[in-house]
């Protein structure tokens, strides 16, 4: 080999460029290198929470029996194990408030299981996007599905949202335009975090779920647009109304996939997501599965789905629940009391993860601004830039937004971190 | 909803068309349909062989820690936990009989870990090839690949293979005449299965691994032209010479990439698998996966890394192949009893789960064929057709392979099944 003189160059397909430029690559870099900055930025789990005693349990029941062990060992399907789907829909229907499983109107052909809730976004944007086809999603959205939606080569077109979730009118309004464009066969999906959205916090407000549905309907002439629901925080509830899935919004389960996991609720370690979706769509997404990996973890699947047989997983989301209310509460106190002054408002969820904040629009907050540089390098804490969470083109989209996870830190952690970027902020705000 | 009378079909991506048709599905519901068939065509892996024990061990030790516990049910990163890739490193110099890792000539940025190895295959291909672009192939070769690469729309081209595998200077043919055509910037990939190839059970000849790879440099004039090297077979050896890794005889770490996987020689429940490639393909391979499901199981990869340090999975490994070896001889023994007066050929390998039998060129195999319906319904015992593992339009397909797995059934299973088999061929023979 030492003979060859000269090394070519790979040539990388075009998927790999759409790949490209990742700011979660950035941010965990930040992160690395900032070992004393407090984060608010990463969107982690509770290590303190993470259910160790129920997985020791439950595994030991599990692999003492050699005959379990091995099936938990050996491959699965590529749909998942059946008897953690019938586990998933058991679930499903309890979230659901319906008596039986065989009440939610689907069987276990309707439903996939993944690695994390993400693959199955992923498999579904495979399966109906064409580069150059058309989701539209909320404004600001989870950043994450922007670069899936980005590396099938599909366009992210936002619809205005407000405190209360995506606004039907304002979908309306955009798939009238894309149907006058001559665009509407581009638009096969819409995208919507329902429950106490990464970013914002927000939850889509319960009458506008029919009436998103209805619209969707509405502009479906020639083929179906479909909506993706993904419910990733939906367990973690702390107050509020208890609100119905959009899916069971829809009677004839034909017009939404529904997104879940246990990453949130349970461990993002052990990668169980799962949808339910029409059946034409899992098969197609099977097919495509079959492709990539056939198959996720069998010996995962059967342990969730052992766990939600045995009962003490309520217990713990409910504990979980607790603890990251706990965690909001501190948030939204330290904002209150540090951020009083300040030309700055924030949006109190009921759920999830995340406090969305919202400075002067002339207070940039991207990893080039003085407020990010000065946050991280002089008042040592690290939140998201809320940019990122937003589809189209960089010079147009918001950049005074922060998003701000009480997800990591403990406490008192939440209150330092609250003090450290009030400090940043009214200096930049000085400076500005 | 019951008011929309009309339900619009859903509108499908060219990908989705792309992944139909999988022949996998038609082979396990045919399992499904007749379960008193004896399977030659699974190619799983022996249930009974599988390391309940170790896992129970492992697992209970990992797990007794509360905070190695927490760690293993939190997220981990996309590339793969750094413990669990510098244990594959281990692993891997072991293998390639490296006193330390870091003789190998890579580092952990070299590594990623993955959904079993199949994920890998995907990636590469996801982040190598757009739709028309060439990838070259044994005849036969692994037909879930195949479905891989049609996937993503590329074109398998096969490279003529004796019973020393891949013949160089036929690729070499191929390339020119690629050239020739104005075609050899489509060529981005060469595949091969390097030890006891799935489906034919060949490996590739010592002197043709070097003889591989400068083939590929020669044409490499304007990119790179990467060698995808599958090695998921390579611990299954039962006797016959050690070969090195095709990678391992590229110095310079830059043309080959090796798939691996602890779903042979371990447990494909649980699966792991892994690549060792150039560090801006593992870049790309990673930025892919940041968009399907950014980062696969953690728990898994820990369990692995646990298992490796643990000095249990040699010893392992050492019983697998015994276990496996006497399975092949009880294959070969019996294809020497059954077909001894028979027109039919067979291939002894060296090591994997297939034995691969060649009949009379005018005998067909495939689903549709006489002796496929006699076999399944008369005999009772089932096969893959050999035409799955060819690449190319189907017509042009050599029709007249089977594969055999020695991988499920214990040996006197396997003495039944070659019984039924060779009266399955005994009588379609008599009435061709």
């Amino acid at each position: 080999m030492s003979e060859v003189p000269h090394m070519p160059d790979l040539r990388f397909s075009q998927r790999r460029r759409w790949a490209a430029d990742q700011a979660i690559a950035y941010l965990m870099q930040q992160a690395v290198e900032n070992p004393d900055v407090l984060s608010l930025a990463a969107g982690l789990v509770d290590d303190r929470t993470l259910p160790a005693g129920i997985v020791r349990e439950v595994s030991q029941r599990l692999l003492a029996d050699d005959a379990v062990a091995r099936r938990m060992l050996q491959y699965g399907t590529t749909a998942g194990s059946t008897q953690a789907r019938r586990a998933v829909l058991g679930h499903l229907a309890r979230l659901e408030g319906a008596a039986t499983p065989a009440e939610l109107g689907v069987s276990l052909e309707n439903v996939v299981l993944t690695t994390g809730s993400q693959q199955l976004l992923s498999l579904v944007c495979e399966v109906l996007l064409d580069p150059g086809d058309i989701c539209l999603v909320a404004a600001p959205t989870y950043f994450v599905f922007l670069g899936t939606l980005a590396g099938v080569g599909a366009r992210a077109v936002s619809v205005p949202s407000d405190s209360r979730g995506m606004i039907p009118g304002e979908l309306d309004r955009l798939l009238a335009d894309l149907e006058k464009a001559g665009e509407l066969p581009r638009a096969k999906l819409v995208y919507v975090v329902s429950y106490y959205e990464n970013p914002s916090g927000v939850s889509l407000a319960a009458e506008r779920r029919r009436a998103l549905l209805e619209v969707v309907q509405r502009y479906s002439h020639q083929h179906r647009i479909m909506v993706l629901e993904d419910a990733a925080y939906r367990e973690l509830r702390y107050d509020g109304p208890q609100l119905p899935s959009v899916w069971s919004c829809d009677e004839s389960r034909r017009w939404v996939i529904l997104a879940q996991t246990f990453s949130k609720s349970f461990s993002p370690g052990l990668r169980v997501g799962y949808g339910v979706m029409p059946e034409e769509l899992a098969r197609a997404v099977c097919d495509r599965k079959g492709n990539e990996d056939f198959g996720s973890a069998n010996f995962n699947q059967l342990l969730i789905a052992e766990v939600l047989a045995g009962g003490r997983y309520e217990e713990h989301v409910e504990g979980l629940r607790r603890s990251y209310r706990a965690k909001r509460d501190a948030m939204l106190a330290a904002a209150e009391r540090y951020f009083a002054d300040l030309p700055v408002r924030w949006h109190r969820p009921d759920g999830g993860l995340y406090v969305w904040m919202t400075l002067p629009e002339h207070v940039e907050t991207g990893f080039e601004s003085p407020l990010f540089r000065r946050a991280t390098q002089v008042d040592r804490v690290m939140y998201v830039p809320g940019e990122l969470s937003f589809a189209g083109p960089k010079e147009r989209r918001p950049r005074n937004h922060l998003r701000l996870s009480f997800g990591v830190l403990q406490p008192p952690q939440i209150e330092e971190a609250m003090r450290r970027l009030a400090a940043a902020v009214r200096a930049t705000l000085a400076e500005s």
